[in-house]
């Protein structure tokens, strides 16, 4: 047995009621808080204790080029991954601002560019390959490479100290990578799942959708189970967090899932491990419109519809005030009997 | 003229340009970051400046009983609303610990309840009446009345300084006044305004729906202006954030509106003073179900959709820390030259 199929502890039922029954003594209508009483009540379960807190969050955005993205999929040019990893060095990159302001464990882990590494205290250069191969001509990694990517993601989640972990990825042709995922994974085609990404014309989103169906002929025999998907079709950083989030389930860490291409990763993550399942939350519904496919699959619910499409882990840290106002809402408002206030008739 | 048909300032076109070109050249594709590049501009514009924030916040809950609510509208008892605002004062209501946590600038108004004040630094205590009258068989407010609400909001205002005001409300019955009112201003019968509430049953909803439509009836010939349904149909409350909203549009301070009671007054403010609508914000879709009607009139699309219905503010205070995000983003995140990263081909 595989590391990654090792079972995910289930939430604790017992301090679920407890936080259930506490959200009934609240000054407020039952249910007037909505989806911020069920989020006190998931944390109450994932930290089992009644009044859980969230001031530790870590942040891993991994970045890796893909071969696809020679195909000119994307709007920008393939170098702008490892630009980015330096941007995200120098915390001028959105997911630095929003780590910054929760002041979030924050670290880039480079998985694999074309261009030379980036040397930086804030980057674990793991290099595993030169990129991916180009998912519409040959499987994107090999049987060894899926491995050390879900070993990686493993690795960097046994090094963490969290409540909460966000996966944020970074790479040049990564959404065309992801959509592919979503069609083999669901069962669709390229015209289903395929969107602008970074914002391409009509013709590069007619390439892209051709070069997915492509794809997903080429390797149509090989794409029955989440570890085929991901040899592929994956990308080095969506390989990575998908053994990142199925790590975090083990480790009793909840997950809160960004955008579209971490979405796909935790479908596969799901698919691998279903014990992960009550350990993942899903942050926001990306303008990518196929990301509500992946969602519905996951039966998430987002928290936020913001019409965000960035990625790095953007739309989770967005979110992320929403879950502390929940869990400081839960423990520090007045109980009925603490405010002396009569109680539904 | 009086004071609230005073024109309120337009927002600065030059510094929203200055802030959307600033989106431009910041390191994410154009348009990546949806609704939050979005806020950027709007505050832009509001602090006529191209690098806006958002530090000082204002908090006024707005408190009064509703003659209404001795008709059984309510799952509370009408005590509640005095009871609620001495666990606004001690600090453990919702909105207290929302308004905490932002370090808000927080306070209590009693327009006018049922029992004897709250005495506490945290509460102005107006009372201006005790209650509203009961709309289904009475003008809710006399002529003079609604202009001293109207004023108590502006005075509260006047008396601030601050980057963004939330009002919030409380007063058992006052979701009857706010649908009466939705329901009177967007021509429509009770049945298609009326919800739960803090969470009513069958018998009690059909009650709701009936004293609205006999409300409605009752006023037909004064339901022609805003004033009139103010007069007719409004709590002190209502009025007073009416006031509230119309003199932060004069001040050029922008408004982030709450739920289903704190829209009813922005229709109405709205309707009296047509150049406020460019300083409003939406913050969230309340899980009462006509809220949606009353956005759609003020066209504003809310933030947040998390099946919140408490009031006092809460669900605006929720969605305050999306728009602090959004304004770190747009001044801390470094540009394409800063970074040195390769443009969109």
């Amino acid at each position: 047995m595989n590391w990654y199929h090792q079972a995910c502890p289930a939430p604790s039922a017992v301090h679920r009621q407890l936080a259930q029954q506490r959200q009934t003594e609240l000054t407020k209508p039952l249910g007037s808080l909505g989806r911020l009483e069920e989020i006190a009540v998931d944390f109450a379960g994932w930290q089992a204790t009644a009044l859980p807190e969230l001031s530790r969050i870590a942040v891993r955005v991994f970045a890796a080029d893909h071969g696809i993205s020679r195909r000119g999929v994307s709007a920008y040019p393939p170098e702008v991954t490892t630009q980015m990893i330096a941007n995200f060095a120098n915390g001028g990159a959105a997911i630095n601002v929003l780590s910054a302001a929760q002041q979030a464990d924050f670290a880039v882990v480079n998985m694999g560019t074309f261009s030379a590494a980036v040397a930086s205290p804030k980057v674990y250069n793991l290099q595993l390959a030169a990129g991916s191969a180009d998912l519409s001509s040959a499987p994107a990694l090999s049987p060894e490479l899926v491995e050390a990517c879900l070993a990686a993601g493993q690795a960097q989640v046994d090094g963490l100290d969290c409540q909460l972990f966000v996966a944020g990825e970074m790479g040049i042709g990564n959404t065309t990578a992801a959509a592919a995922i979503y069609a083999a994974h669901l069962g669709l085609q390229g015209i289903d799942v395929t969107g602008r990404g970074t914002g391409i014309d009509d013709a590069s989103l007619a390439k892209k959708i051709a070069l997915i169906d492509q794809a997903l002929a080429l390797h149509a025999d090989q794409l029955d189970s989440a570890l085929g998907i991901l040899r592929c079709l994956g990308g080095l950083e969506i390989a990575a967090i998908c053994g990142a989030y199925i790590r975090c389930g083990q480790r009793a860490i909840p997950v809160l899932i960004d955008g579209f291409i971490a979405s796909a990763a935790a479908l596969l993550a799901v698919d691998i491990n279903p014990s992960l399942r009550p350990w993942l939350m899903a942050s926001h519904r990306s303008s990518e419109a196929a990301h509500e496919l992946g969602l519905r699959a996951l039966q998430l619910q987002p928290l936020l519809d913001l019409g965000l499409r960035l990625g790095e882990g953007s739309g989770a840290m967005v979110a992320t005030p929403l879950l502390q106002s929940a869990l400081q809402l839960h423990s520090q408002m007045a109980t009925f009997a603490q405010a002396a206030i009569s109680e539904n008739t």
